[in-house]
């Protein structure tokens, strides 16, 4: 399998199409940003890391019934995927409070919710990923159907389900992830995009350390080390 | 009916007690406010007016079954009102997309949305009332169920259909509005607070004139011509 077109260049991954109409690989690069691209810097093996994080839990995934867009890893920085239609929607699951919800609504930063939060943001860089409510969805036809939506988040509420107990299991608490599915080739949805420390919050059980992209959001340095204690805790012995 | 205690001074009205404990006086002040505050005036006989208005709206809805809080219009500036809990959700309702859904969602002023749209805006003029999902409301614990959340939308809903046939016929394209709900001493919801050319948004059917807030809110100057024009059209014979 060989890279062909570059098709899309985004903050984080390239995706390039293939000989296989219906395969793409995803190459992860070393590039961080946040804040909508204000804030961005590059670390050397991130890239490598998210691939191999994304994969180890996508096959997790998998086999707990999730379908996904993984196909294979076939080195460091590349994933085949299935191509799919992204749909606009960026799905936010939270069991914790923090970041943008605590400040948008003054919940006290790490109070832990009544139940398991999903919320949809309109995958627009440009208007900066508004939030949107379920009709949103549907007059911005983000969507094929109100079933499809409550599929989304019948998705995301099993993806935390499955994530969150693989990782209690690997001393870390799942705070909140942002997830991305699309629509395949025979219009099945997919999950898609990636699954790392850029997309999750991870707080260790013990020390609630910070784990994840907050490293870099809030210069609490140590990026790398933390994306690798990630990697370490998924491969390792339960605890 | 007198003044007993002011309850509370807000931006547009103040609220008594009564001799009554379930009942309050709502007096209408000339102010008029826009961007959380921070634009201010005075229009004297704005007060009067919105008064005027709102009674004619609640009993119109009263009468198409909707419940309110209106009791009685003693005089230009004062409302008698059922006392209720208010429900800390502004209920917003939309035909047309104009305002803060056009620049947040980036749809062009003035389309005509594919469906009535409900929006959820949490009421907290310190977070300066951000936009809510359902789920959000249930983990601020802004209502009691669901079922009543659902009863919001389905009111909101109602309350649009009814008013927007009520202003065809007046020769008024009923844009968009706010609505305030709370729950009286026995558990029912009912419709609250006002209904007023400051919550709604109203736009003349032959010329498009603006007949609302947003002749403050834009600087279009004939802010109190505008909502006398509404009134005259209210009381006037249907077009
Ligand atoms: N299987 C897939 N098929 C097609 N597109 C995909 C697939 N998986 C992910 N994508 C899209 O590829 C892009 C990945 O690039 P990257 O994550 O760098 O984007 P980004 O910088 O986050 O910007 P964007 O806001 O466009 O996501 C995203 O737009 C993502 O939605
Ligand atoms: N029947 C009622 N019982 C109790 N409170 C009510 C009733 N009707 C309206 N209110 C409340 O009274 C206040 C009316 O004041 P006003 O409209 O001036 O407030 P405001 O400046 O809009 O500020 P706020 O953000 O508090 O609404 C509002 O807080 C409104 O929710
Ligand atoms: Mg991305
Ligand atoms: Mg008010």
């Amino acid at each position: 399998m060989t890279k062909k077109e570059l098709l899309y260049e985004g903050k984080a991954k390239r995706l390039f199409t293939t000989d296989e109409p219906n395969l793409l690989i995803a190459e992860f690069k070393d590039d961080l940003t946040a804040f909508n691209g204000e804030k961005h810097s590059q670390e050397a093996g991130k890239g490598a890391l998210n691939n191999k994080i994304s994969t180890e839990l996508f096959k997790l995934l998998e086999n707990a019934g999730i379908p996904t867009h993984f196909v294979d890893r076939p080195d460091d920085n590349h994933m085949v995927v299935k191509k799919v239609d992204i749909i606009l929607i960026e799905v936010v699951v939270r069991n914790i409070a923090t970041g943008s919800l605590s400040k948008r609504l003054g919940i006290e930063d790490g109070t832990k919710l009544p139940f398991t939060l999903v919320e949809f943001y309109y995958k627009r860089d440009d208007l900066g990923d508004p939030i949107i409510n379920d009709e949103h969805c549907l007059i911005l036809d983000l969507i094929k159907s109100e079933s499809d939506l409550e599929e989304l988040k019948r998705l995301g509420r099993e993806i935390n389900t499955i994530l969150k107990a693989f990782f209690a299991k690997k001393g870390l608490n799942l705070v909140d992830f942002k997830v991305e599915f699309g629509y395949d080739s025979e219009g099945n949805i997919l999950l898609a995009d990636e699954i790392s420390p850029d997309s999750c919050r991870f707080w260790d059980m013990e020390t609630n350390e910070k784990l994840d992209k907050d490293r870099f959001r809030q210069g609490l340095g140590n990026v790398k080390v933390a994306y690798e204690e990630v990697l370490k805790r998924i491969l390792g012995e339960d605890k």
